[in-house]
């Protein structure tokens, strides 16, 4: 479309992939509008909070009809770049590695999975989903030789470093890391740190102070 | 120590869980004070942001020494409420939920894992580190009759909405989602969703605004 998106927030950014899974839903209900009152019952968001945001790169809304759903789903996807495709690694075939590659499903969101690396021997020659699990010593070559965009590291922590001086070292753009602890890469190389851990201590802190 | 935080922002609090796998790794290394200087450099916040954190529940820093490693790590997982035990079950034993209970290792934090549930025939009956995998059909009873704190949700999100019910129906107070759809739960049960594919959405985005 040509059209530029560089005057949206990060913050509205960061909140655009949960409307995009929301109205991915709505799409495969053949559901063609929806209002912002019903958004926000679904998303959580306020009503208030949908409409700033959509108007944000748009204003696809219109009273008394509310969003069109297949347009509003498209051009989200086309803000955060959905409409083209990406190519994957993942290093770590462990169960975490594995778990991932089951659960997000790459190639359904144009994400082309091209293998897994791991040093289980029990593990390289294996296929999940049908790509091939191959021995870490051969990820620098395979990038070299593929043009891979984003690498995921599922490494236990102690070789998330290493992996990630490979990676980037071959040709990767980005990495997302699922070790516990943060990656430091060259500056121009994307990053997204995702520690599970998190999520566990912070419901161990509501837990202790709603008691 | 009966001390009261609940002056902490919830803003504070989110950094912590980050502060608190630092510092672990500091103590395993022996490691008995650090200055903010060297903490920023590690996590990636701000020295002044460092100062301010942590000024917020007692300033355990003291100007040319640093913080006590230890006496931080303690402090933070008193505020997490990591010093507490609590039980969970996983409900889903799945690759994800698999890859979650292996990649998390919750006895390590004091979190009691009692069982996994599944519905795949395939899978009842083995064990997971040490614990069961049960059929689903057992949960309610199970929870009913051990005192279970956290539900983890690793099902197929057609499953989650029903699953949530029935932690939430059987007795358990929090509950850590990590079907791609967020989780409606009644009043006074706490929730972490926690989507995996937003972090790879992410990615998308910055990988097509950065070309």
């Amino acid at each position: 479309m040509g059209k530029s998106y560089s005057n949206i927030s990060m913050a509205i950014i960061r909140r655009l992939p949960k409307y995009y899974e929301y109205l991915k839903q709505l799409v495969d209900k053949d559901i063609d509008r929806i209002s912002s009152k019903k958004l926000s019952t679904m998303i959580g968001f306020t009503p208030s909070q949908i409409r700033q945001d959509l108007n944000s790169f748009g204003g696809f809304g219109q009273q008394g009809y509310g969003y069109n759903v297949e347009v509003l789903y498209k051009e989200i996807g086309r803000i955060l770049g959905l409409d083209q495709a990406y190519s994957i690694v993942v290093v770590g075939a462990g169960s975490l590695g594995q778990g991932i590659v089951n659960h997000i499903n790459f190639q359904n969101y144009g994400f082309d999975l091209k293998a897994l690396f791991d040093t289980n021997p029990k593990s390289i020659g294996k296929n999940i989903r049908g790509v091939s699990i191959l021995h870490v010593d051969e990820l620098q070559v395979f990038i070299s030789k593929n043009h891979i965009d984003i690498g995921v590291i599922c490494m236990p922590k102690e070789f998330a470093q290493d992996t990630a001086n490979k990676l980037v070292g071959s040709g990767v753009s980005a990495i997302w890391n699922f070790s516990p602890l943060d990656i430091h890469v060259p500056e121009g190389i994307i990053i997204e740190n995702i520690c599970l851990n998190n999520g566990l201590f912070i419901l161990a802190y509501l837990l202790n102070n709603s008691k």
